[in-house]
């Protein structure tokens, strides 16, 4: 049997760790080079297969694939585009099938979240009907934390570092100068459906008037009245008030908060995020000085304050996925199986993909304290292995040193392929 | 001659490192107490000398005091309060002088910016005409960097490097996904005035292409059509387009960019800052999706990412504060003189407070490139070194351990003096 080659692609938002996932699955195709060829990756993700623009990674050094393990973001780019049902999209799915079988390619690995696992279901399924099987084996990453079966998603953790560090530091701050300036201090940030984000920022307050005094969640409706009052009650308990707020935070009728702060003078909705509107809201209300912060970006893409658990999980699941494909399994996708809290530990298992595609993990109830403005022990205890350890990468000149990858396409073979991106 | 106690306080915004130089003030002052009594500190800055509220650190293990040196904020509180002349504000100034001879204190030491080394020069002026002689030593702090004769000043070379760590982070993530979603990213930096901070920024760019691609600076008139074309050249070239803002700049007109963009439904000014106008702009006229983000109290509370060089610097500011003063110098400030750009070199000098007080000291104009949105070749030189090492604090439990400190009051001796805050 001749070695088949390998496609990996990177899908959606990326993170702070996504790379280190890149870098387990090929340092271990690497070390199967008896076993299987080359690893083409795509070029801007799944799309880049659809146009045969593949990365041939075997022209990248040991050493640059290594750096992939401290290196952000996307080293081979990223694209939103989900692909729909085999049936709308059939022409879509068979491409990707000629593509691989004019590459010799029999594995499919596919890194990102929810959708991007239903995908890699599908190419299984549709492989298998055109009489050329992919091996195809999902790679578990996004920031959301919303995959089911696994104790978490890669590039969470980091992300959770890092609010819980930044709303630490930020609120050090705010107490200092709160007797006579800023007393308000609002940190957004990302999570539209689910606020595991919002959530890690709670692990910081270790005990009672330790900041953020306040999380909003997108799961709790937002009541005005009550959270005014939690504000206040802060500042007059503890000189000030830090809160930590969803970017997906709605009032009872549904509305995001951050869509509720009117139009500027061009007649566009509210150009600032959601923290501006909770900021403003307490001046208008309570009167105190405030000031606001929104991540945005730099809380998914923060490598330097990176967990060292999930790093250690991502550059995991894509080793391990490689090592599945090369025991035969199929349509799976490995997962991190939690075996204690406190030591954490950890080890590797598998889902099927059929149990993955499109089942969204929410954050428990029990996990959201009962006036629905903090998080619970249980919460704490989940989320609180998922931010330990530290893991910098090397600087240089007083920066981080990331690497940029040569990402040389393979020559085509096939005809231009046109659809609708 | 009895050994007198010691007066610190820290003054208008903290930093990531002002804690660094009280640290090495106090540890000094510990070493010397052959020479010297207790420091006190004023709770909340010099409106804790005002109300008598004096922090007794002599309470405070070693280990904490230590501890100071790598936790961000002001451990003792600091104000925005800024006594004003000696003839408007005679009645402080007296006060300060009264509390300092009831508490046996013959030492002043005043870690701020431009206007507290006024202020510490004033309070050894009136000190000798009140016949009550008191040592002031000013100790330089300011994320603005826009103190006189000192290469720099503590607290900025964390900022630059936070700065610069984060828009290179980001970038990357955007550059990543810009194929088909954000292409615009745009990262709001502190700078009313200067733009130090923003140039920092600048730094994350090493070649041809490298992010951020725009630098605004408060220096430069803002020129929407220039800017404009500026954005979709790299766009075009690059993929994207990585644009750090400072909050300062403005347009031909002298107003602020940030207050450009109108009204809410409630009648408030814009409550975003400028990024997200700057994002708007770009969509309205060039039609790219964008990202943005407001690193706000973030960016100089980041102790994480701290500077090696600015935490010794800070440490080193503290120390010789303490040193000049056993020196019998008064009325001066230690300064970082640079003895070298490459390899950088430092060493210790001093300033008298009449040359420093409110004298501020712009960014040279060939600091910035001709098109006035980059840093030129002399800027990068300077700054190199600023944000060059890392010190990271410890950990426990994957978040930074910082010092609370026990903050105990000295009992008073004297009356209730009313002021107005």
């Amino acid at each position: 049997m001749s070695k088949k080659n390998i496609f990996y692609a990177q899908s959606g938002g990326v993170t702070a760790v996504i790379n280190a996932s890149a870098c387990g699955l090929i340092e271990t195709a690497r070390k199967n080079s008896d076993k299987v060829g080359k690893v083409y990756a795509g070029l801007n993700g799944i799309i880049g297969a659809l146009h045969e623009d593949l990365i041939d990674t075997s022209l990248e050094s040991d050493e640059d694939i290594h750096a992939l393990r401290h290196t952000p973001s996307g080293a081979f780019g990223s694209c939103r585009y989900k692909l729909k049902s085999i049936e709308e999209s059939k022409a879509q799915y068979e491409r990707l099938i000629e593509v691989f079988k004019a590459h010799d390619i029999g594995y499919f690995f596919y890194n990102g979240g929810g959708d991007s696992q239903d995908t890699a279901h599908k190419v299984s399924q549709i492989g298998e009907k055109m009489g050329y099987p992919v091996t195809c084996v999902g790679i578990p990453k996004t920031v959301d934390n919303d995959l089911p079966i696994t104790d978490n998603c890669p590039g969470f953790g980091s992300v959770a570092k890092y609010v819980a560090v930044s709303i630490r530091e930020a609120s050090f701050d705010v107490a200092s100068m709160a007797k006579t300036s800023t007393k308000i201090f609002v940190m957004e940030v990302m999570g539209r459906h689910a606020g595991w984000i919002a959530a890690a920022g709670g692990i910081a307050a270790e005990k009672e008037g330790d900041a953020p005094h306040i999380i909003l969640f997108p799961e709790v409706a937002f009541d005005q009245e009550k959270f005014l009052a939690k504000v206040d009650n802060a500042v007059k308990n503890y000189g000030y008030c830090s809160i930590v707020v969803s970017e997906g935070v709605r009032n009872a009728e549904g509305k995001f908060l951050a869509e509720a702060g009117g139009t500027d003078a061009f007649g566009h909705a509210q150009l600032g995020g959601v923290a501006p509107v909770v900021a403003q809201m307490i001046k208008d209300n309570l009167g105190y000085k405030y000031h606001w912060a929104v991540a945005d970006y730099l809380q998914r893409a923060a490598r330097h304050i990176a967990s060292k658990n999930d790093v250690e999980q991502a550059y995991a699941m894509g080793e391990a996925a490689m090592n599945l494909a090369l025991e035969g399994k199929n349509a799976v996708m490995p997962t991190v199986v939690r075996t204690s809290d406190n030591p954490y530990t950890w080890e590797i298992g598998s889902a099927n993909l059929a149990d993955v595609a499109n089942v969204e993990k929410m954050m428990p109830e029990d996990f959201i304290s009962e006036d629905g403005f903090g998080i619970t022990e249980k919460c704490r205890t989940y989320l609180q292995p998922l931010i330990s350890g530290e893991d910098y990468p090397p600087y240089e000149n007083g920066l981080p040193k990331y690497v940029v990858l040569k990402n040389q396409l393979v020559e085509k073979k096939l005809p231009t392929f046109d659809f609708d991106e």
